[in-house]
């Protein structure tokens, strides 16, 4: 999937921010990409982008509108569309992270086709994958796993992304979920593929590439989760990681949605490897990205030592440190870019 | 999924017996099932039923038509349609295992919309499961894995449900696959559904039951297949097993459809019990169920004593010598049928 950009952003009227998330989230990552934002009468959520309605944005150059909010249920209401159906008949494509698929909605579906647009659903996979071959590819990937859902996966793929390349390196975060689709215009949500076609479209999602490309892929799930563990195993065997990241909340008492506990760091870490060597024997963890937003300077600053120390490992929290001491491991064990050498 | 029967095989003008394999695999289990078998002109396969077309095959009972046959590609041929359109209008359903959807072929829907009738395709999954949930739930459940695809786990299913059932026990196999899905009358492609509800899905195939209760879930793909690793673990999770047997092959060299060496049948019992007791902390191994097709009587006695003994585990060929000694193994574990104690 290919969203063309620059982007109008849709946050309707939703009476949150969380529930704005989505578009929040392509803010926060690709400001420059973003145009303006497009709100409804008594939307609480704020991009802090230029207020514009679908007319004005096509006429600056948008492309997309991103429905980049979701309403309770993840339907679509019924004046949501006539805004959709604006955006369509003002030239743009229209691309949403909604259960409901565009298409479905037959007046959407009639300005599409009378305006040759295109509807981007990216909860709903409609390309066709190979399965995967679990042969070994050209290039570097990293892959950042956790002991939960919703732990900070997407969010350390692109403070690495940022991080690596301010380095120097050459590196793209890959998207295995709907906001980071959005925000990297390109990628697929896994959880939605046809079960036998995980690990095969991870396999097209972060393709063979240069020996010094670093692809970073983006997580799901957890090896540990009973609900979402396949996912997360096809996505470790398809993405045949060099390098992983282990992403934790160190309050986090059950795992979401269910009432296991969760793992332990060291027990992430020797699952991954065992099942990851079957498509990348010299797998290896270079660090850990915990969430300390719970805690205070002081304590998190000591737990991250600690647990750091603990594994061999740099710790850090990307929000409250940064990803440095990820960066600085990665170079030390796999090299530094050749411009920096 | 629910198919209704008495069944009509269909095995169309297929060129050899593979071709039909899961028709006569639905007769090797179920013949009491199959009023008979529709073939075209020049069909090379013969599940040796009565030649029935459907309206006599109707007249008789039969309530849906099983395509039990597939041509090259997987595809539907315009003469098999004609055929199809035959049933339906004879008052049956069809059920059918081929990649294209029976629904989309105009004639073919048009005549189930206009005689009220079903179309099962059992590779599409419609049905909506819910995530997996990972609590554990009453009744007892033995799940076949191994160290390849296609590898005897759905035969090895099967002969525990017919051996278990003689032996007294209150037992049922749960179909994950196409033909097991005709086999059983109900179950889910489980490859066929969306990531996110591989473990929902079985978690819904294997429900809750009376605590004597045995449920044999056909196990698919393999922990260390790079292809379909994360269905194995989504269903490993799902089935939350009591109890395992591995299936083996001992003369084939890399998996199916890859390049990678088998696994271990050591490595296979390590990986499955370090993964199963997320949803099973009390999972064991029970028994090997090895195909010994490829050598002589002698070597095969020899290698499943061998085998068997390496492993502390009774070990068998289900097709030369009979489950019996699983059987046995899962009494002595779990106790014997109330009737036999």
């Amino acid at each position: 999937m290919e969203i063309e950009r620059p982007y109008l952003l849709f946050l309707g009227d939703v009476p949150d921010a969380l529930a704005a998330k989505t578009g929040l989230g392509i803010v926060d990552w690709r400001r420059d990409w973003c145009i303006g934002q497009f709100r409804l009468p008594g939307c609480k959520a704020d991009a802090g982008l230029a207020e514009m309605a679908p007319a004005e944005a096509a006429a600056k150059g948008a492309r997309t509108m991103i429905v980049g909010a979701v309403n309770a249920g993840g339907v679509l209401p019924d004046h949501w569309a006539d805004s959709i159906v604006a955006a369509l008949d003002a030239g743009m494509d229209v691309a949403s992270g909604l259960h409901t698929r565009l298409g479905d909605h037959p007046a959407i579906r009639a300005a599409a086709e009378r305006n040759g647009r295109q509807l981007h659903d990216v909860r709903h996979s409609t390309m066709r994958f190979a399965t995967g071959k679990g042969t070994k590819r050209e290039g570097k990937r990293l892959l950042t796993v956790g002991t939960d859902c919703s732990i900070g996966k997407k969010y350390t793929a692109l403070a690495l992304e940022r991080a690596m390349r301010e380095a120097g390196f050459d590196a793209d975060f890959r998207a295995t979920g709907q906001t980071g689709v959005f925000i990297s215009g390109r990628g697929v949500a896994i959880d939605a593929v046809v079960a036998d076609f995980i690990s095969g479209a991870v396999e097209w999602l972060a393709p063979a590439a240069a020996p010094d490309h670093w692809d970073l892929v983006e997580g799901q799930g957890s090896l540990f989760h009973p609900s979402f563990a396949g996912v997360s195993l096809g996505l470790l065997h398809g993405a045949q990681p060099d390098a992983f990241v282990v992403c934790h909340e160190p309050t986090r008492r059950t795992m979401r949605g269910v009432a296991h506990p969760l793992p332990t760091i060291a027990e992430v870490i020797e699952l991954t490897i065992a099942c990851g060597r079957l498509t990348n024997p010299a797998i290896r963890c270079v660090g850990l990205a915990i969430n300390t937003a719970a805690l205070g300077d002081g304590e998190a600053q000591a737990l991250l030592a600690e647990t750091g120390a603990a594994h061999g490992l740099p710790a850090v929290d990307p929000i409250r440190t940064g990803v440095a001491p990820l960066v600085e491991r990665i170079a030390e064990e796999f090299g530094r870019p050749e411009s920096r050498r």
